[in-house]
């Protein structure tokens, strides 16, 4: 018999489904992506609208793993469904809850685990947490992470994540949320976060913050031959900006080099908190490979205690960029396979 | 048959030795301490007189360690040692080694648990680890962390050191020497650090970093009513701060704010990597109390996401300033028991 695991991923947008085996291979994805319910559905943050929007996404949620479950038994009868496992903005692990999560629609702490376990009562493990967390269990227990006990997982995206592995397993905390590296103060009343905080890693070193970079940097030198003063602001990328650095656009290559500064400097406090054996880096803006990891991996030995210097790999993650999020929720599955 | 551990303490100065209960109670210490090796015993740095020095070390401190036994065997002859816990700067536990300690005198690497294992077959455990872990293990087993799975041990002396306990037992990382918070940058390209890095945490909120800050809000004012200004640098103590401060001295004050200020933000830092259950603070500017745990807790606060806002205790540590180093050493051996 063959054991599968149900990775689910909550995204702003869509939330994908799909059934990964215990080597991280991909063997059903639900195409085109499930909806996820959007904040203008309910723009009063009322309860009852909530209650009501939860209702539906949990039935057309439960609807499609019942039609993934189905499909993977058409192929193989044998195949058992040893749990499923859900990345999700705000997750907490212990819980299963959903907690004020400010790009959805529901309001409060939705017991999101508990609800869909009830669906499924015959699957043993039902288990939440973020992305990042998802994408560090999804490194360990099927990318570059497999055999190591301790590493660190930068996701660089609209949002700067982090999952840290610690002992062979991921770090929770006291109360499930652990793992916010993103929400580190690197700049004293610097720039303005997403979440409201000034100066945190996030606002210079997620793709967002690259291209507040770029034009922080076109500001500073009132530069208007850098191909990169021809892109609106709303239109700007990491991809943008990695092509500009390829063709040898100084602000592009200065964007490369401030990211990585800052970056490298984060990645050392994380060291002297955690001493990994790796940092992995996850996202769009890891694709610019040499143009982030140079100056990052220089930025990083720089800002490290003797004893730690040219110990710490910072290596690209080894999960693919299109499944990554369904491959890494899976991965809590076997995480807790692991531990009962 | 009572069992007691054994906990050695190599300052910088001093090595303390006593034995300790399983309720954390020194029922022995020797007195007066043993002399550490110190660096201008071999001002060359050979390995030949490196060698020397630590024969005559681990002859002396053994000859010690006997003695303690005897003592407490001879007060209750069922008394067994379950053994032996080691605080050492630069100390590795995976090892058991101290490596290019700064301020020893021994050269390069010192395989230093097994040595004194030699001298001691009989006993089962002989461990090592830095001072601030011990604590950390000591606040653990002893102390205010008794029962909690996940906290921070902060200890503000010359430096500022840290433990950081994760699902119940001491992160040591990938290579044994996690647990380095002082060293992470809270001021870009600010004080210099004594390991000769920049902006470190250590560099503001040590007692040193305190120190620091008198003089530099000394200058910053021009302040000759202060009475901070009439005392030389080099005679300046966390405690000369506290009195002024008690007596309403405005410098002494704003030392105090300023400091708890940056290590509020530091200690936010850690929450957002850790989600611990509390943070205890240990060592001379403690004393100080609220003007010291106020700021402290404001600004930690301030500097917090919203999920982890008004759920983070900051406490004063429950270790005895006069014996906290023997006690955490000691710790590592009931640690040890329990993980065997």
């Amino acid at each position: 018999m063959k054991q599968v695991a149900i990775g689910i991923d909550i995204g702003g947008t869509n939330t994908a489904i799909g059934v990964v085996d215990r080597d991280g291979n991909l063997v059903y994805e639900k195409k085109p992506q499930l909806a996820t319910p959007q904040k203008k559905e309910n723009p009063t943050g009322s309860e009852l609208r909530s209650e009501e929007l939860m209702e539906n996404f949990i039935s057309a949620l439960t609807k499609e793993i019942k039609a993934a479950i189905e499909t993977v038994k058409q192929i193989n009868p044998d195949i058992e469904v040893a749990g499923i496992g859900i990345g999700a903005p705000n997750a907490n692990y212990y819980s299963g809850t959903i907690e004020h999560a400010p790009n959805l629609p529901f309001v409060g702490v939705i017991n999101f685990a508990h609800r869909i376990h009830n669906e499924f009562p015959e699957i043993k493990h039902v288990r939440l947490t973020n992305d990042a967390n998802a994408a560090a269990l999804g490194e360990l227990i099927y990318g570059g992470g497999k055999g190591m006990k301790n590493f660190v997982m930068i996701t660089l995206g609209t949002g700067l994540g982090s999952g840290l592995i610690v002992n062979g397993d991921l770090v929770y905390g006291a109360d499930g949320f652990a793992g916010e590296v993103g929400h580190t103060t690197v700049v004293p009343n610097g720039r303005v976060c997403g979440c409201g905080g000034l100066g945190h890693l996030e606002a210079y070193c997620s793709a967002t913050g690259m291209k507040r970079t770029v034009y922080e940097l076109l500001a500073k030198y009132n530069n208007t031959e850098s191909v990169l003063a021809q892109t609106p602001y709303t239109d700007m990328t990491a991809k943008i900006v990695f092509d500009a650095a390829e063709n040898g656009d100084s602000i592009a290559k200065e964007v490369f080099e401030v990211t990585g500064e800052i970056l490298g400097r984060g990645l050392a406090d994380a060291v002297h908190y955690l001493s990994p054996e790796a940092i992995f880096l996850f996202g769009g803006p890891t694709a610019a490979r040499e143009f982030i990891f140079k100056p990052t991996k220089d930025s990083m030995e720089h800002h490290l205690l003797p004893i730690f210097k040219n110990k710490v790999k910072v290596l690209p993650s080894e999960l693919k960029e299109g499944s990554a999020a369904i491959i890494g929720a899976s991965a809590l599955v076997w995480k807790e396979l692991e531990k009962n």
